[in-house]
């Protein structure tokens, strides 16, 4: 039963099961004690320490573990806001940073402070100029993520630091996604992580602060985790986090070469195997295990539905999969299809079989979900050369991908050079008409408010 | 090798072993995916949820899983004082919270919040009628822990519940040293739990949130744990952690009456076995398995380090043993002896000839390091009747319990009705001069600044 969707959570690795099991017993004592439990407690997570900073290429003073990587994320942007309050209370972030990012900064924006989000490319990348142009005089933080966790992408780490190096202000890196593969390069100041991203527990987040950065612990604190983390140490899973993440680092180079040749696999066969399919994210500089696709016509709850009968296991930004009904922050930020979106994140260790058999099994799935949904088959049918110039269709109220598959219906009933609006509320038509039209060759002509929803106009091309 | 400091942490329970072993494997993914591990965590996190509210005594929905006991207690006070932000910033606590709890409050007060900090007896239990004095028109929030941390004392919650139900105050119950014994009752509003502490694994604690209870969770939030705690959850020790309660509930009534019993023993042989020792706390109203005393003319750390090398893991309030050279909040507002302070606290399960033991090597201990600290044996010496009225003592850079043995060696040096002075600057001074004369018979004067630290007056009545 294979899992795809180790960017989400991966499977506990062998190496922090023995770990976890290892330290049950010599590490459920309070480490700030004096008596002998208290001592072999501290022991094991000064041990762990040394090895995780040495995974995240920091002294093992400047590392505090955190209940979760979330945790991490906002310890790491409060307490470095708060550092440096006097310098000013802006902050810059990436639009298509993890919700733990993008919730901190909306937090910041209600508290008072202001915030700038740099925009991304198609790939999902920020420019570094772009980047250092958001720096100000006032600007207390900047975040940027390693590698995005929903199209891979590696952001410019290393352009960015020097950058914020320059203007002097710290770089926070949310390293969730690619601590596993390797360090993060470049100068950053803060950097956060999660350990079941990589094979660990839940339950532990990583938070390096360099030394010489300001930061200011927000909220009641106490003397655990250098001030930076209250509450009570997980010292079990801390120590198998550490050893998870020395295990995986030990088999990155070999499997990184190998699941790189399997995304690549899947990212040239998807688009032969399906009609009407977008790959998403950098071809290239990505992570080597992640690669994600957006399908027309299809619905991704109906879509993550067969594929999860057909014993595969992966995720979707698909606005009908999550409970806000509209489509994940990335895919927007992006402006590609969010329609039929499909992330695939391969684990360590994913056999090249169970790929194969995805790419087998994912036609007739998203076959099966277009002929259900009435979705128009192959190209947009032949121009009417009789029919109204003009042409409605009232999509108010229908969601994803119903706007999109009675827009590539009603195509056909203008002739070139017609257009065609579609009234629609649904969120994701915003994304998913002009997506439509750059995939068809069509013509976006913009959107407008309409009575209700939002008319979006198409003109016929070909 | 005698543990006896479960109310740090008590050791993991052989029911959490095997729950978090079970679910390792089916507790890793995502609860809020679809697929089928996703499924599977969600059923494990449900199950769990049900049987930990239950020992709660709550619903279900009304509990939220955190990364740790104090997370909880931080979440719970300012998601409370935020819900209640226009009824106005009063926080109302006792005394002897754990840090959590006062630590949260000092932030509110640096927030611009304001604080009372009701007083507690020498036993250290509130007056419920001191505390519905406290409750005022602008009380957003009152905190009450459940039973003492450092003493053992049982609080009297149900009617303090009931002082802030009428006042239409909402109660925070830190429940922490007494959920394995029972649920709380009385009509709380918001329970907070650490796991760590019955049994269970680091890294769970429990916030519990009646519904009805205006409640506004502070900062960046997720869709996790109804919004009430960000972070990914730690399914496999939350899932330890519930069969934990139940296990440790299901033990609670037979274990409870035997550890009384050992405690109890303790409790009326220590004094016995060691002069000089005063026994702190509720003699009745105390949780079964914890017993705190206070030995004249010994500090705290060598006290330890001495019961440690007899493999007697104990924990301490002394001063001497904490870094901030106070001694513990909790003796202070008891105003008890602080100097050779020594928490026992019975994990289950403690075998009576542990305890016997205990009993048997601590005079020598305490005898062995009076005898290095050149303690004065046995009662103050005779009265000089040729002696001066008066005599100082000068104990500036001295720490405890240096001052207060030399002014055990001075008394002897004036006659009866004249008044030794001690100069000291050490905090634990201001509490165990006036414990001294308190357990010696001899009247304390009080205490004014001196040129360099405090004078402490003392006069001699026998």
């Amino acid at each position: 039963m294979p899992y795809f969707d180790a960017a989400s959570s991966a499977p506990l690795h062998p190496v922090a099961r023995q770990a976890l099991q290892a330290s049950l017993d010599e590490g459920w004592a309070d480490p700030a004690r004096l008596y002998r439990e208290g001592r072999r407690a501290r022991l094991l997570l000064d041990a762990a320490r040394e090895a995780a900073a040495e995974a995240v290429g920091c002294r093992p003073d400047e590392l505090s573990f955190t209940g979760s990587g979330t945790r991490a994320v906002h310890l790491g942007i409060y307490g470095s806001l708060s550092g440096r309050r006097r310098v000013g209370r802006h902050l810059v972030v990436s639009a298509v940073e993890h919700s733990s990012v993008l919730h901190s900064a909306a937090s910041h924006e209600s508290d008072g402070g202001s915030v700038t989000r740099v925009a991304v490319d198609r790939t999902g990348r920020v420019s570094p100029d772009a980047y250092a142009e958001a720096l100000r005089g006032d600007t207390a933080l900047a975040c940027l993520q390693s590698a995005n966790h929903e199209v891979g992408t590696l952001q410019p780490v290393a352009e960015v630091a020097e950058a914020c190096r320059a203007a002097g202000v710290p770089l926070l890196v949310d390293a969730a996604q690619s601590l596993a593969w390797g360090p993060v390069e470049g100068a950053w100041s803060i950097l956060a992580a999660s350990a079941h991203k990589w094979g660990g527990p839940a339950g532990v987040g990583l938070l390096a602060v360099r030394k010489g950065v300001r930061f200011a612990p927000q909220g009641p604190v106490d003397e655990r985790e250098s001030g930076r983390a209250p509450g009570f140490e997980n010292i079990p899973a801390i120590v198998a986090a550490a050893a998870a993440l020395r295990a995986v680092r030990a088999e990155a180079a070999a499997e990184s070469v190998r699941l790189r040749a399997l995304v690549e696999r899947i990212r040239a066969r998807v688009g032969e195997l399906v009609p009407d399919v977008e790959v998403v994210g950098d071809p290239v500089r990505r992570l080597p295990h992640l690669v994600t696709f957006s399908c027309l016509y299809v619905d991704g709850e109906s879509l993550l539905h067969e594929l999860d009968r057909a014993e595969f296991s992966v995720s979707s930004g698909s606005s009908c999969t999550s409970s806000t009904l509209t489509p994940s922050h990335v895919l927007r930020a992006m402006g590609v299809l969010s329609e039929g979106n499909v992330r695939v994140s391969l684990p360590l260790g994913t056999a090249e079989r169970d790929v194969e058999r995805f790419l087998e099994v994912l036609p007739g799935v998203v076959a099966s979900v277009r002929a259900r949904l009435g979705a128009p088959a192959g190209a947009s049918g032949a121009a009417d050369p009789a029919g109204a110039e003009e042409f409605t269709v009232d999509s108010l109220g229908r969601l994803c991908p119903i706007p999109v598959i009675e827009l590539a219906k009603a195509i056909g009933r203008v002739p070139v050079g017609g257009v065609v609006t579609v009234l629609a509320d649904d969120e994701a038509a915003r994304l998913d008409i002009p997506a439509w039209c750059e995939m068809r060759g069509q013509e976006y002509l913009g959107e407008h408010p309409a009575e209700r929803g939002v008319a979006y106009r198409v003109r016929r091309t070909g």
